[in-house]
Formats: structure tokens, sequence, C-alpha cells
């Protein structure tokens, strides 16, 4: 790619009643398009590094495919700003039901916490339930994931996202949307078959109910966040068997959902 | 709306050493389907207040509407989270290009700011550059903001924007979507007949590419924001006449475009 994720521009910086013009670090933003054979699917907005990762992602997170065989060709063409993408089966019903609204009551007091039929149909509750994390731990791996981006400490414009083990991280991920963070991460999980029963997602954003699916699809129990949950992403933690852990903050944090996966201090 | 922007919820919480069960209040999420014309068009998923606004401003900045007045039906059904919409007469061409890609060069090197067909067709420069603000404005306006959004203050979960003048805020929303947040606005606007020429949004998020084509949309010719830009935005300002300041923080500020809107020190 010769995209670059920064670059530097001036800029009019007021300081201490002054004004002058002095060089600031600013990061890209590059619109891709894919193609899913043939047709326009979507346009993203990301930071254009990992891009192949990152359209793997979308596609798995947006049911269009379930594994990284189920892509017949991928062709990021940065010219253009197009990824092209072929399939080798097209699950009908998925592209039929994309994006569109799950809606299981007329009442609304027996809906569910779903809104997306794709999601409904192929999200499945996270099911083991053993330890993997002490509140430590915690700690250590949301440091360790803000320190893996430089980009971040430069331009302040990022979010960053980190498969980890106990043992630290298996693969970090920056992108200037959420999302996209996310979706690089699960297609790096498919591309490369790793091994999730035991890892756990480190992000730096807000946990909101996209943000918790994503996490569910990627097939991980244990999100960590810097930042705080909706009230619809902890209701479908719980759905899902998910454990969210928010506003992890210099040396306290909360534990919002399915607690037995965090060792706690005085319980073995 | 019998739906809370907020609840309280009982979470885990681990400080000095110790956990315990405490109080927690959550921000909710809502999401919202809008039927245009007896179509499924996107679901949103938003704070549960100013809906209707959200749906309005939504709509015009997806270039479905231009005006209020094209609106002939609006219902918000809370027990189903539909937003039921009909038009007076349906723009077919926007309706068709709508979130549909714009290639100008094969190249890439003449390639436009723009990403899609229906912002280049609609999106106007913003012609008139007179002063309206000064730097302490700039300071004042973004405090006068962050103090107006409680909710903020106490979940930490949202984003704020704001309409102002050189007085204080006109209008103020507040929404877990960074972009519904401004929607909000939009849609305010546009129900209330508010003048523009004058105006300035203040955004507590960052400027990407998305919010500047917002801020172009609504006709406000600077926007102020707490965070920092992306280069794609800043080039959309150029192109658009934006005044875009950023990195408002305790008494120091960017401007990275248009500076000619605001009267900086020493200057008249």
């Amino acid at each position: 790619m010769d995209q670059q994720m920064q670059v530097t521009n001036q800029v009019l910086r007021y300081e201490n009643g002054v004004v002058q013009l002095v060089e600031d670090v600013i990061v890209t933003e590059y619109p891709i398009t894919i193609i899913l054979n043939d047709q326009e699917f979507a346009t993203l907005v990301c930071s254009p590094e990992d891009i192949e990762e990152l359209v793997v992602g979308f596609l798995a997170s947006e049911g269009i495919i379930n594994r990284f065989k189920d892509i017949k060709e991928l062709d990021v063409v940065e010219t253009t700003g197009k990824a092209i993408v072929k399939t080798h089966r097209v699950n009908k019903l998925n592209e039929m039901f994309h994006s569109k609204r799950y809606v299981t009551s007329c009442c609304g007091k027996s809906r569910q916490s779903f809104y997306f039929y794709n999601d409904a149909r192929t999200v499945k509750p996270i099911e083991t339930k053993k330890k993997v994390l002490s509140i430590d731990d915690c700690f250590r791996l949301m440091e360790m994931m803000q320190e893996s981006s430089t980009i971040f400490q430069e331009t302040g414009g990022v979010h960053n996202a980190a498969l980890c083990d106990e043992n630290g991280i298996v693969v970090a991920r920056t992108d200037i949307g959420r999302h996209n963070a996310l979706d690089k991460i699960y297609g790096y999980c498919l591309k490369n078959s790793i091994a999730l029963e035991d890892k756990v997602i480190v992000f730096s954003g807000r946990i909101s109910s996209e943000v918790l699916l994503k996490v569910a699809k990627i097939k991980c129990g244990v999100v960590l966040s810097k930042s705080a949950p909706t009230e619809l992403a902890l209701r479908l933690a719980q759905e899902l068997g998910i454990t969210a852990v928010g506003f992890i903050r210099k040396k306290a944090l909360n534990i919002y959902t399915n607690p037995e996966r965090i060792i706690q201090p005085g319980v073995s």
C-alpha cells in the first residue's frame, strides 16, 4: 500500500496567547468499496493498513462468508479504492437479510436484544466459561495494547483493538473506525485459523451493541475496554455468555457480566 | 418516549484491591428502523431522545429529502422501534445512488475527496467567510457544550453536538452515535427553519470526513471539536470552505482550515 496511515500538515496553533504555524501529524482516512460478486456491496472508510483483513472480517461479520475458504478471489486495487471479491457459494439468505431489521414481537415486551436478522440467525452464545484472566491481567493487557499503537500516541485519532491471551498480544490492529479495528482482528483470525477458546479482545473504545456482537462473532468470551458499555451491549453480553469488563483505568475497573472468567482477589 | 437515555445497573467494581457490588449509570441504545415509502431503508442504533429530528436529519443527510416539507408523514412507533416515513416526491436519483461509490478517475491522482455520489452531487461549498468567532469564543462555546450534557458527565458514553452562535448554544443534542448527534441537530434546523449563516457546530468527537460532510450539509461554515481531524476531512474542509478548529483543550487549540472566520489575537 502506498497509502499512509498518517501525514504531516501545517496548522495554526494557538497556545498561551500566541498563534503560530506548526507541523502536526494528522491521521488519514481511505474509502474502500467492496465489489462482491460483481455488485457494489459497501463502502468502508478506514485507515489504509491491513485492508485485506478488514474486507475478510467485514464480510464475515455481515454474515456473507463463514470462513476464509469461502472467498475465491480477493483483490485490493489501491488506485481505485476497490476491493474485488468473489465468493465460492453465495448464501442468498444472508444477502437477502443483509442489514434487515429483526423484530420478534409487536408489543415490545418480549423483543430480543438482536436487531438484525443475520445477527439473530448466526451469532451463537459462547459456552465454555473457564477462568482465563486475573484482574492484574486486565490492567496489564490494556496497557500493552495502548503501548502497541504509536499512531494513537501521535495523533489521538484512532481506535485500537487487540486479540490477547494471558501471555500478551497475539495481534493488534488500528483504525480510525471502531468497527474496522475489530473487523481487521476478525479477518486475521479467519485467515490464520487462530484458536480462540482462551483469547480475549482488548479494545480502546466503548462497548456498544455492535462492538459486543463483533466480539461474539469472533467467538471470544471476554472483552476488555477502557470505556463504558451500553445497556443493550450488556443485555447481549448476558444472552451470549460474554464477560464484559469496562472502564479499565489506572487501578480500577468494572466487571459487568459473566464474572466467572475473571479470577477475583481472595478467590482461587 | 418511554425509552430512557440511561438506566442504573449493578456492577462488580474493583478498586484498591477490593471487589464490591455497586450501582452504576449505563447509557442505553435503541435501534430504530426507518420504513421509507413502505420499504425498509435503514436501521439506526441511537439514544432514544429526539428520534423524529434524528430521522429528518438522517434522511436529509442521505439526500432523500431536501427540506422538512418533503415529508408527508412521520410516525415514530416506539413499541416496534420503527419510524414510518412517507415523502411527497421521491427523488429516484437519490435512492438509486444511496451509499453508492463515487469514483472520478481510475488513476488515483485526480480523485476528488468525495466518495459517495449523493454527497458529490448535493454538497455545496460555503461561500460567505465573514469573521464569526474570536479564539475566546471557541473555548467558551466548547465549555458550554460540555456542561450542557449531564448524561455525558454521568456515563462517559455519549457524543454531544451543539449549534451555536457567538452568544451561546442555540440547540444541543446528545447521542451514543457521533453521526446521530449531528443528524439530530440537522433535523432540528430543518424543522425549525433556523438561519445558519452565522452559526457554528461544536462537537465532542473527532472531525472525520463523515462529520465534516454533515457540517457542510447543515450549511455551517465553522466546526469546533475537542478532538483531532482526519486528513480527508481537512481536504474536504478546504474544498467546501469550512473552518475546522480542533483539539480545543484547556487554553490551546488548532485552526486547520479557512482561518479567516476566526478573529485572531492582534488582528481585528
